[in-house]
This record gives C-alpha cells, structure tokens and sequence, in this order.
C-alpha cells in the first residue's frame, strides 16, 4: 500500500474477504481475514469494514462464501444464500447498499443452474461490484469535480474515501479527482464523533493522498463557515429516500443546516446503489442507534460519568429541500429529485 | 461535598485559592491549593478552573494574593497589582468577567490609603464576589425557570453549573431550580468536544444533582430536535457584545442555527458581568485559539495522525437574532438588546 492510489481496502480471493481493519487506524494497518459468514457479519457489526458501498461489498462477499461453503459441506445452496442474507443483512439497519448487495448476490446465486455454478458467479459477482464500485466512484467524481471551483475549500463529514466504498471513493472520491486536478485550497475535516472517522480514516486518507487538510471538532463547522472559509460541502450518504432525503452519518443534518444559513452549497456524493427508490422519505428510513460505550468512552478510556444515560444514533436525516445535488455516476441529480432518482435508478437496472 | 447544594469549586481562604481540579473530573476529585499569582494563572491557562464567572473570581483571588505577597515582601502592593493584572489579564483572552473582575480588583486595591487596607479589602472583595455570584446565579435561575414549560426537554452545551461559576450556576442554574421546581422532564447534555466539558462536568454535576439527563455528541443536536425532543436550549456565557451577540463554547452557535430552524427557543444565561457593552459587536471579540493536541488527542491517547493540522477555536459567536433572550439577574433580556443591556449594566454600576 505504498501507492495511495493503489489503496484497496477490501480485497477478494474467492472464499475469503481480506478487509484493513478500519476499527484499529491510524494507529495500526492490520489486516483481517474474512472466511465465513459469521467472520463478514461480525467484521461489518463492530465496523472492521464500513461506509454503505464498503458494506455492500462485504456482504455480497460473504453470500459468496455462504455458497462456497455449502457446496464444499454437501448442502443446499439455496437454504445457504437464504440464512446468510438473514444474517448479513441484520448486521446494520440504514445503509441501503447492504440490502442491495444481498439481495443482488441472492438472485445471481439461485439463478444459477447447479452449486458450482452458483459458487462461480457469485465469486464473480463480488469482482464485479468491486470494479463497479471503481468505476462508479471514478465517474461521480469527475461530475463532482466539476461543481468545485478552482481553490475550492471543501468540508466534510465522516469518511467517504477508498475505506468506505471499497474502491475510490465518493465524497472523498469528488475531492481527490478535485485534488488531482488543482482545485482543492483545503479540506476541513470533521472529525465526525463518536467513532471519529473523520479523524482516524479521513485524515489518514488525505495524509497519504498529499491533499491539505484541516481537522476541526464538529461543533466548530458552522463557526467555520460563519468565517466565510468554506465553498462547498461534500458528504456521502447511507440511503437516499425517493424523495430526495438523506441518511447519513450522525451530524451531517447539523451541517446542511449551517450550510444553508451561509448560502454554501450542500452536496451529497453516493453512488446509484444509494438511492432507494421503495422507501417514500426520510422519516421512513430505520436509524441504527449504537451502543452508548461509543460516546462513553474513547479508546478504552471512560470520558465520563460510568453508566450516563446516552443517546447514540449512528445516522441522521437532511431533508431533500438542504440538499443542492446528488452526485451520482449517472449524472448530477437536482431538485426536484423523486422523477430524477427514479430516471438514474432506472438506467442502472437497464 | 456530599451534599450537592454545597457543590463549591472555589473556596477561598485569604491568601490561598483552593480549587476543584476540572481536568481531572468525573474520574478525580482532586482539589488544589494556588498560593501565588502564577499559580492561580496557571490554572486559568489549563482549565483547573474554567467557565466565565469562575475564572473572573479566581483571577480577582489572584490580585488578592499579589497584594498579600508585596505586603509580606515589603514590595509596593500598587506595582504587585499592576504586574498581577497583567499576568492574569493574558491567560485567556475571550471571557470579559476575567477583565472585569481583575478591573474591579485593581480599583479597590488601589483605593486603599495603606498596603495592609488593600489586603484586606482584596480579601473581602474575593468573598463579596463569591457572595454576589451565588445570589445573581439564583436570581437568574429563578428568571429563567419561569420561562421554561412544565416537563421541559432542555439541551444544554458545554459546562455552566456550580463549577463553571464558583457558584450555584448559570444555564445549568436555571436547569437545577426548574428541576427542582419539578418542571424537568430530560436535560439533554452536549459532549462538547474538544474538552469534553459536557461529558466530563455537566454529566457530573447532573448526576449529583438527580437532574434526568442524557448524554450526546454534539454533532446529535440537531438530529434531536428534528425528532421534536427539545423543547428550549439553554446556555452560558463568556461575553456578550453591546448588540446581543454572544461568545460562548465553540459548538453554541451551530446550536442556535439549528434551534432557529425548529422553531426552538434559545436562551443565554449570563450574570450582568458577562455583558461587555465596551464591544460593539461578535466580530470584535477576541476568540481564543487552543493548542491543536486537545483535539488530536483524548487522554492521552492519539486519535488522529500525528501532526494532523487542526483548527480548535475554544469559542465561537451567536448572533443576536438568533438569541430569544438573555437571562440576567437584572431580568430577563429581550430584543433590541442593545438598549436592554446598557440598562441592565447601568443598574449593576449604581
């Protein structure tokens, strides 16, 4: 990994996922295996592999396995691919792209006329989301790219960079591609409590991409702006509802808000996979609330009273009307945006 | 300290502030003794003591002390307090009650017609602000009380409680007598990063107090209300500008952006002391800018790269518009302000 651009985080050798454990940078880059199901399931709960493209993957990776291993056990595919969508599917509640990649990974594998074959294409099918994503994240990067202006000073929240989908990025994909083409002046990175993505993978990213950039605590993104040293806002999401809301990392409403009150445009960068179309807005999308040790404490250290009551929910939702566009790889959606993510899902499913 | 309405950070024994120790809190209740003028600057600069009103009082403790020591050494006690002021005035440069209160000290020592006189005065004048702190904190707490609805959900950002005033407090006051007037249903805690102060000291105090309280990160605040789960926001004060606008813990004004945009009431509780009509408005206070490791790193341990760059204001503004009414013990505020606050400091000058 001594070439940032070489950066793969997720790396599939036909029954066993290796994944860098994002749970343990920036301090250390171990390396996990991923052989089974459980293996996936546990490695996307305690967030080993996260970020919904990143998910997404590792799911459909572990339906791969799932087929792998009956066949190899003498058991029926079918009943496999069945209990392991159960159960990866389980793993996190918001991210649309798992339920995609599961249900994706399902029809390829049942469709299939014998076990080998199931086995076979789904193997596949796990290189070709990763070079989907790839590709995806290239395309919306350059349409995202274009929106910044030369000098650009970007914020953003969480982590949306090659951690997170796997591949190239979305967010973080927009300002790499804004990076390698002169427009970036700065990052301003949130550091994104409680699990602090921004902080340990953001930071990390762009330290090994040469991008300049600024940590900030979240409570300081508004005052940022109120400064007028903030151009754009890039974010990525969890789940895009059909009419336009956004899902994504707990703060990014906060900042949308702040956005809108100094008149800077609010991005929002996610590949098609993101958008789903079946659930009507925001208040309908499931909010996954973690436990309340993440806030309690930061790397084994408590940082407050034992046992304080905590709220701790792992997303929010920024209303379609906060948002200026969805970037996707299908081109730069606008308000207003049930027709347009109707159109860009359609063109996918061609 | 076992009662919790006996909760005195400060105790003042002529000659040596004893202090609870805030960066050691909720783990440590260790309390230290400052005997000279470094050392009460010294816990200014580190946060042993912290919050606006507190470190007015510790400061004009500090005078008292330079004063005694020159005495003691035969030195003039005018240079000692002109040297003390200095060295206090330095130690943070955003709070206006640090200024105020080391003003009001330098008045009354120089007032004095002998060295001994001055002592003594400066000892009384550490005890009469104790004195008036305790009474304009209830006083402030009665008012805003009254503004809040029975079965209140009240957010609250930062550390405003007995620690933050050497007192009762002053949003946390207001939050304490509605709690004890039965009026609270759920105080809802910021973590508010970098220093934690609402992990560490709000949660305490609360937990002591009995209050109902929940824990958040600060980036959670607008995703609570969206849920319509806070009914006012009350906060402190580190000055407030002849035109309303209010300095205060970096993260308030994102806070008020979002409680503006729900329709939420947003109060600030500050003694007449917080107010600074010399300073015409937000731009034009000073907003201290903190050493970058309280944001890479939580006791003790990293949480980002090494030498990541960091943009760690300890303060930012909320514009008067966005301030439904300033809490004081001369009443409570409304716009225009301006008018209002030159009133409410003329009443305290008489």
């Amino acid at each position: 990994m001594s070439d940032p651009a070489d950066m793969r985080p997720l790396v599939w050798e036909r029954g066993v996922l290796r994944l860098l454990d994002q749970t343990r940078l920036p301090e250390v880059e171990r390396w996990v295996s991923a052989g089974s199901v459980e293996a996936v399931a546990d490695a996307i709960r305690i967030m080993q592999v996260r970020g919904a493209p990143a998910i997404g993957i590792a799911a459909a990776a572990g339906m791969a396995i799932a087929a792998r291993t009956a066949l190899e056990q003498g058991q029926p595919v079918d009943a496999a691919l069945d209990q392991a969508a159960r159960t990866l599917g389980q793993t996190r509640p918001t991210a649309v792209n798992l339920h995609w990649a599961i249900e994706r990974a399902r029809r390829v594998g049942l469709g299939a006329p014998d076990a080998a074959t199931a086995v076979d294409w789904l193997d596949r099918l796990v290189e070709r989301l990763l070079d989907q994503q790839w590709a995806a994240d290239r395309a919306l990067s350059e349409l995202g790219s274009a929106l910044l202006p030369f000098g650009a000073r970007v914020l953003t929240h969480c982590n949306t960079g090659a951690l997170a989908t796997g591949a190239y990025g979305t967010a973080l994909g927009v300002i790499r591609t804004a990076h390698e083409q002169g427009k970036v002046a700065m990052v301003y990175v949130d550091e994104s409590r409680p699990r602090l993505q921004g902080a340990r993978l953001t930071v990390w990213e762009l330290t090994r991409l040469g991008v300049p950039h600024t940590l900030i605590p979240d409570a300081a993104a508004a005052a940022l702006m109120a400064r007028g040293e903030v151009d754009a806002v890039v974010v990525g999401a969890d789940r895009i509802a059909a009419n336009g809301d956004v899902a994504n990392k707990i703060g990014t409403y906060a900042v949308a808000l702040a956005a809108r009150s100094h008149g800077i445009p609010f991005y929002v960068a996610a590949p098609v996979s993101t958008l789903d179309p079946d659930t009507p807005d925001g208040a309908s999308i499931p909010i996954e609330e973690r436990s309340p040790d993440e806030v309690r404490v930061v790397d084994g250290i408590a940082i407050t009273v034992p046992d304080a009551p905590v709220w701790n929910p792992a997303f929010d939702v920024t209303p379609a009307e906060l948002v200026t566009a969805i970037i996707t790889e299908h081109g730069v959606l606008e308000p207003p945006y049930d027709e347009a993510i109707r159109r860009a899902v359609a063109a996918v499913a061609e």
